[in-house]
């Protein structure tokens, strides 16, 4: 039925959102949604709309639009929310710790199995009900579990030790909250970059920007 | 000298990681660097990297490259980094303190004057060399310290009322770590938000289509 194949990276970016906002209207006991709706929260256009949600089945319908619940569900198997992929945390300081709440939280997409850090003072701290192990840990653990993905929340200058690591047990995969370019050094890791500082500098330019404008 | 006006959204998006290149390669003491590294370090071509810095000045030379202080530099000034914008946060959990000493430690584009909580518990404990007030006081702060932005870190729920609050003093631009969607409700404001379960969803999405090609 869904021409997933042809998902455009421009589109993919967009899924989370769509995934969002049709979740608050399910939640509200809201049904079905126009694409003009869809576009107004989205800041885009019912045409692109509609183009965007075309690739990956036909929904809607004219004149009484998408089913809600049909197109979350849809937008849930295609970004893959229930596989719960095997996920490791390291480095349990102050944005390890809320990152860590917040995937356990979520249990949507990665299923959070152990959380790790270098200093001994937060080796034995629990973290959203897991306990926080010792780096030197990582290895065996990794095998055992069969870790997907590693979030990395350590500084900079430990990232590419750490990399290197998990790398050599399999993990192809990183949620990097450091500014080390994991994907630079090896070609076959997906690699998610969240970049805060880039975020601020943006936010920055455009504010400087509507300055200069008025 | 700078054609300004012209830069684009794609390349402003671009434009933090080229300056947080330039500014380790000088930090190296790396004095040029030719679009081609500039490019691999990019993950784009050398043909896109002469046309993005084309964007704000004639800086490169046919065979020796960019010069890397003047490039940093003027992307800088671009970005406005040295602008100092009084800024607030509120909400002193985790993602919050994370976020506060980031922004204390850049020392760029912000200065971070006050930080807010409804918490009493929080309310007198120190982050970063500020001591957290309570968030009765944001509105004779922000008139007071004339701030220009904030840095939204409190709960979904709690954002609107706080966003309502901070745009009756003036607020008009947010640094939004929050699902509530600021930009919806106002037309005059700069909203950059940083979703991270947007970011968990779309490195889910790649890690399933990476393992359904192999």
């Amino acid at each position: 039925m869904a021409k997933r194949d042809n998902i455009s990276s421009s589109v993919v970016r967009r899924l989370p959102r769509y995934y969002r906002f049709l979740r608050e209207l399910d939640a509200k006991g809201i049904s079905r949604v126009s694409s003009g709706e869809l576009a107004k929260r989205m800041s885009s256009t019912a045409s692109q709309v509609r183009q965007d949600l075309n690739c990956f089945g036909e929904f809607g319908q004219q004149g009484i639009g998408y089913s809600v619940a049909q197109l979350k569900d849809e937008i849930a198997g295609i970004l893959g929310i229930s596989c719960g992929y095997p996920a490791i945390l390291v480095g349990a300081g102050n944005i390890g710790t809320a990152i860590a709440n917040q995937v356990a939280y979520e249990k949507r997409c990665f299923e959070l199995v152990g959380i790790f850090d270098s200093d001994m003072r937060k080796v034995g701290t629990v973290i959203s009900g897991i306990t926080v192990s010792h780096t030197d840990e990582i290895e065996r653990f990794c095998r055992e579990k069969d870790v997907v993905t590693a979030i990395i929340c350590v500084p900079k200058g430990a990232v590419e030790e750490l990399a290197d690591r998990l790398y050599g047990c399999g993990v192809r995969s990183f949620w990097n909250f450091s500014h080390f370019d994991i994907g630079m050094k090896y070609d076959d890791v997906t690699v998610e970059n969240v970049h805060l500082s880039d975020s601020l500098m943006q936010l920055c330019f455009r504010i400087k920007r509507s300055r200069e404008d008025n």
